[in-house]
C-alpha cells in the first residue's frame, strides 16, 4: 500500500493533533530510535543501544509520527520496543514529508534519523539493526533499549538524577568485553580465543562491564572536561563546567553534578554534588550501595571535600570536610559551644538540640545531615572530631526566610 | 623423513604411556605454545608471549606429544623453550592424528593449536613467531616465555597466588610502550620519532611497562567485571564474581581475590582478598614491597575495608576497618576490656595476651594479625585507635573446633 | 629566485656566525617545527601541535637557518609563529646543504625535519599542516604552538619545572574530544552525531580536555614506567627511573619528579618530588590551585609519603608522612621535647623556635615547611598529631655546613 505523503506543515499539525486526541493514544514520556549492537554468539541478545536523538517530555509531534508509523497508537504497558522495518521508514518518511528537505543541522533531528534510516535501507544496512523505543510510564525497565533510553535521559540532563526507576537494570544488561565502542560477548571471545591469539588478532579489550561509558554516547558541554573516559559511567550526569580529573575519581550512573564542579574523587551511584563544590583528590562520597544505609547523599553548593576525605551524610551549602576525615552517619562530632549559635544562623529552620559533654554539644553525623556551613575537622591536639562554622559563604534563600 | 601418523585413540594412549615411562622423561608442571612479539629493533628480544592454551598439571598426553615432537624427551633444567619449526608441527600433527578432525570448540585445545600452526605455516606466517614453553620445576624463570607461562597460570587460576617462584621476573621483561596489544620497543620509537610525528603516524601509546595487562591475555568469568583495563596487571588473579571499579583501584601481579569481591581500592603485589570481602574506594592493602616488612597480607572472608583505609596486616574473617583508618604492624590499638571476651569467642585458638593500660588491653597491629571479627576504628571523642568485636558474622570451621 | 646551496661545513659556519651577529638578530630560547591538528569545523583553530624535535637553549645554527629561511632575522616580540611554506623548505634545504646527506638517526635532527617536509611537500601533504615556532623570551604564551613548545620543554626535561611562564595557557587551548592522538572539536561531534551514530561510526573518545597526554608526545627513558597513559598530562616532567602506577596516581602539567621515584599518588600542578622519594598509594601532594595558599610544594629526597596521606607543605629530605595523615599549613603538630634536638641536628640552619604546651613544642605545618628528617604521625593513644625525627637518612650538603 502506497502512503500518501503529508502535503504541508499545516496538514502535519492537523495530523499530530488528531493522532494525539485519538482514543487510547498516550503521549510518551521518552522515545527515540536506537542502533543496536547484538551478541556475536547470541544475536537475540542486545548488548548496546545507541541513540542519536533522545526525546524526553518533548517533540510530541515526532512521537505521533513514530507511533503511527509503528502502528502503536493504542499500545499498553510502560514501555514498547519494536524493530525498525522498511514499512516503518516509508510511513514515517511520508508523514515527515513537509520537513524532509530542511531537516539538517540543528533542526528536525528526528526527521534526520528517518533520512539516515532511509539511506541505510537503500544500502541494505538497516534491517535488524535499529529499534524504536517508547516509554509511556516510568516503571522499572523491561528491555535493554529501555534501560539505555533512561541512562541517556540522565546523562543528557533531560531527567533529574534519582528521578527515574532503574530497578532491575543490572539484570537486563549483559556483561561484555568492550573494545572501543564495540561490545563483545565473553562467550564469543572464549569460542574464538585460540584462533584470535594464534593469528595475532585478539582484540584490545578496554573494559568488561554491563554498562558502557558516558563518552561513548554523550558529547559534553564545551567547558566540561573528562580527563579519562573510564572515569564516568553511562547514566552519570555532568553539569556544564564539571571537570573530572584522572587520579582517583569516578562518577557512577545515576550520580553526578548539578553545577560547576571540580571532581577528583568518587561520586557513588545516587550521590549528587552541587554548584561550586569541589570533590578533592581521592575524596569518597558514599552511595546507597556503599555505606549510607540507603540514604542518598546530596552535597550542597560551594562545598569543599578535602583530599582523601569520606562523606557518608548529605551536606548543606558552604560546608568543608577536612582532608583525610571521615564523616559518617554514626560518627560522633563535638561542637564547641561558641560555634553552635553561628551554625544556627545559617540553618534557621534546623533544630539543633544536642546533648552536652565536657563543654561541647555532641551530635552524630546523621543529626548533622543537610546542615549548611559546617566545617568538619579533627582536632590535632586531642584527636577529637569537631564541627565548627566554616569560613565559606552560605547564601540563604531570601524567599524562604 | 615421513612420519607415520598414529592410527587410533588406542595407539595414541599407548604412545603416551610409553613416552612417559621412558627413561629420563619428566612430566612438566606447565607447558604451552605461545605466539611471540619480538623487538622491532632487536628481534631477538621477546617483548610478549601470548598463550592460546595453558596446560598446568594436566594434559600429560599433549605434553608427551609436544616433547616428542620437539625432541625433548630427555631434557634437563627447570624450563625449556624452543622455536616452533615446520618439523615440530608435522610431527605433532602425526601424533595427534586420531583427534585431528574432531578438535574444535571445547575439545582437544592443544590439537587446535597445532591445526592453527599448520594453517599459518601454509601461509608462511609461522616461522619465528611461536615458541614451545615447558616448565619442569618451579624454579626462578629463565626466559620471558617462562615468566609469561607463570603469569598465565596465576591469572587463569591454575596456580594459587604466591605459590610460584617469580624471582627475577622483572629483570627478564623489557620495558615497552604498548599500543593496544602491541608492545613497541622504546628504542624503536626514538629511532622513528621524527618520521612518525611528521607524517602524523605516531602510535597511540596506552602505557609503558614491563608487564602487559590482564585483559590482553585473560577472558574473565561472566560475572566478573573490570571497568578499566589499566586496573589489573597480567599475573593478577580474579575469582569469579569480582568487580574492579575504575576509581582508585588496582590489582598488581601475584595478587587478587579468591571469591566474590567488590574492589574499589588497591590490592598490592602478594596481597589476597577472601570471598565476600569488600575493598572500599581508595582503600590500600599494602604489599611486601610497600610497607609490610615482607609479610604478605591475606584478607579473610566477609571483611569490609572502608573507603580510604590502609591495611598493612593480615585480617581474619568478618573484620571491619573503618573508613580513613590506617591499620599497620606498628600501630597501637586499644581494646576495651568488655570486648576481649567477644573477640576470643571467634578466635578460639588465639592467645590474646596483651598488656593493660587505662582500662584497655593494648596490642600492636602485628599482634592482631589474622584474627577474626575485629572492628578497627578511631574513637571520635578521644582520637584513640580502638578495636572492638565487629558486627559481622564469623563462621568458624566446625571441623577444627 | 633560485637559492644557492651552501657549499661546505665551513661556509655553513660562516653563514651562522654572520647571521647571529647581524643587527637586530636574536638567538631564540626555544624553537622547532611542529605538525598541526586543526579544528574540523574551524580550521583556523589549532587543536594540537606535535614537535618531532625541540630545541631549547641549543642548536643556534639551526635557529639561524630557520629564521633566515622564514625571513625573521629582525623580528619583534617574545614569540613568533609562521606557516611552513614551500619557499621556507627550499631555502632551509639550501642552507642545510652540507648536512643533507648525512642527516639521519641521531645526527642533524633539524635537518631531518626539513628532509621530511621536503618529502611531504612532494606528496602535496605539507601546506597548512606545519608551523615554525620561535620563542625569544619567556613571556606568557600568545599562541597554541607557543604553549606546546613550553610543555615540550618541561616534559623533555629541557626546562626546569616551575621555571616557565605559562600564564594564560588554559585560555589559549581548546577543549577537545581526543580519539587516540587525534583531537576532535566537540562542535564537530555535535554536528555529525546523528550520522556517526546511525552508521556505527561514532569515534572512540578517550578523554575530553584542553591538554593532551604526556605519552602522546614524549618517549620516556628506558627505566621509566607509566602504567596508564591517562595518569600523566603533557607538561609533566618525569625523571628517569620514575614509575607511575595506575591506582590513584596522577601527575599534572608543570609537576613531576627530579629523580628515581615510585608514584602511586597525586602530584598536583606545581608540585615536585625529589630523588628516592615514594608517593604512596592514594597520597595527595597539593598544588597551588588546590589548598596550599599559592605556595608550591617541593618534596625532598628519600621521602616517604604513606598511603592515603595528604601533604600541603614542602618537605625536606628524609621525611616520613604516615599513612592516612594530613599535613597541612594550618595543622598543629606536637614535637616531644626529646625529639627537637635530633631534628635540629639535620636542620642546622633552621630556627626551631616554637611555643611549648604540655611537654611538647607546638608548631604549625607552615613552620615546619622544608625541614629535613621529620616523621609526621598521629599518636594512636591520644589522637595527637606529632612530629618525631624520622629513621630515614638525611645527607647534609657538606659544602654548606
Amino acid at each position: 500500500m502506497a502512503i500518501t505523503p503529508i502535503s504541508s506543515v499545516e496538514a502535519f499539525k492537523i495530523f499530530v493533533e488528531t493522532t494525539r486526541q485519538a482514543d487510547g493514544y498516550r503521549d510518551p514520556i521518552g522515545f527515540g530510535i536506537c542502533r543496536l549492537d547484538r551478541g556475536q554468539v547470541n544475536p537475540d541478545k542486545i548488548l548496546q543501544a545507541t541513540f542519536p536523538v533522545v526525546n524526553w517530555k518533548e517533540n510530541y509531534g515526532s512521537a505521533a509520527v513514530f507511533l503511527s508509523a509503528a502502528d502503536l497508537l493504542r499500545s499498553e504497558g510502560s514501555e514498547v520496543v519494536i524493530d525498525i522495518t522498511p514499512a516503518f521508514v516509508e510511513k514515517a518518511k511520508a508523514l515527515f514529508s513537509p520537513y524532509w528537505e530542511e531537516a539538517e543541522g540543528e533542526v528536525h533531528k528526528n526527521v534526520q534519523v528517518i533520512k539516515l534510516l532511509d539511506e541505510l535501507h537503500q544500502q541494505g544496512k538497516m534491517e535488524g539493526n535499529f529499534s524504536l523505543v517508547v516509554l509511556f510510564e516510568d516503571e522499572k525497565p523491561v528491555t535493554v533499549q529501555g534501560v539505555y533510553l533512561k541512562l541517556y535521559a540522565l546523562s543528557l540532563g533531560k531527567a533529574a538524577l534519582r528521578s527515574l526507576n532503574l530497578n532491575g537494570a543490572f539484570g537486563l544488561l549483559t556483561n561484555c568485553a568492550w573494545s572501543g565502542n564495540q561490545p563483545i560477548e565473553l562467550e564469543w571471545l572464549r569460542q574464538n580465543e585460540i584462533a584470535l591469539k594464534m593469528k595475532g588478532e585478539y582484540p584490545k579489550i578496554d573494559f568488561v562491564d554491563k554498562f558502557p561509558r558516558y563518552l561513548q554516547h554523550v558529547i559534553p558541554a564545551d567547558n566540561t572536561r573528562i580527563l579519562d573516559t573510564a572515569k564516568v559511567r553511562m547514566g552519570a550526569q555532568l553539569a556544564s563546567g564539571t571537570t573530572v580529573m584522572p587520579g582517583a575519581s569516578y562518577i557512577n550512573f545515576n550520580a553526578g553534578t548539578t553545577g560547576v564542579s571540580m571532581v577528583e574523587g568518587r561520586i557513588s551511584s545516587s550521590a549528587i554534588v552541587g554548584d561550586g563544590s569541589d570533590v578533592g583528590g581521592g575524596a569518597s562520597i558514599l552511595g546507597v550501595l556503599s555505606g549510607t544505609n540507603g540514604n542518598p547523599v546530596t552535597i550542597g553548593k560551594n562545598v569543599l571535600l578535602g583530599a582523601n576525605s569520606v562523606t557518608g551524610i548529605p551536606l548543606g551549602d558552604g560546608c568543608i570536610v577536612d582532608a583525610g576525615i571521615a564523616v559518617l552517619e554514626g560518627t560522633k562530632f563535638f561542637i564547641p559551644q561558641s560555634e553552635l549559635a553561628k551554625i544556627a544562623e545559617v540553618n534557621p529552620d534546623a533544630t539543633l538540640d544536642f546533648p552536652q559533654s565536657e563543654g561541647f554539644w555532641v551530635a552524630k553525623g546523621l543529626q548533622l545531615a543537610g546542615l549548611n556551613g559546617l566545617h568538619f575537622r579533627q582536632d590535632s591536639a586531642t584527636g577529637r572530631m569537631i564541627v565548627l562554622r566554616s569560613r565559606r559563604d552560605v547564601k540563604l534563600n531570601a524567599d524562604l526566610h
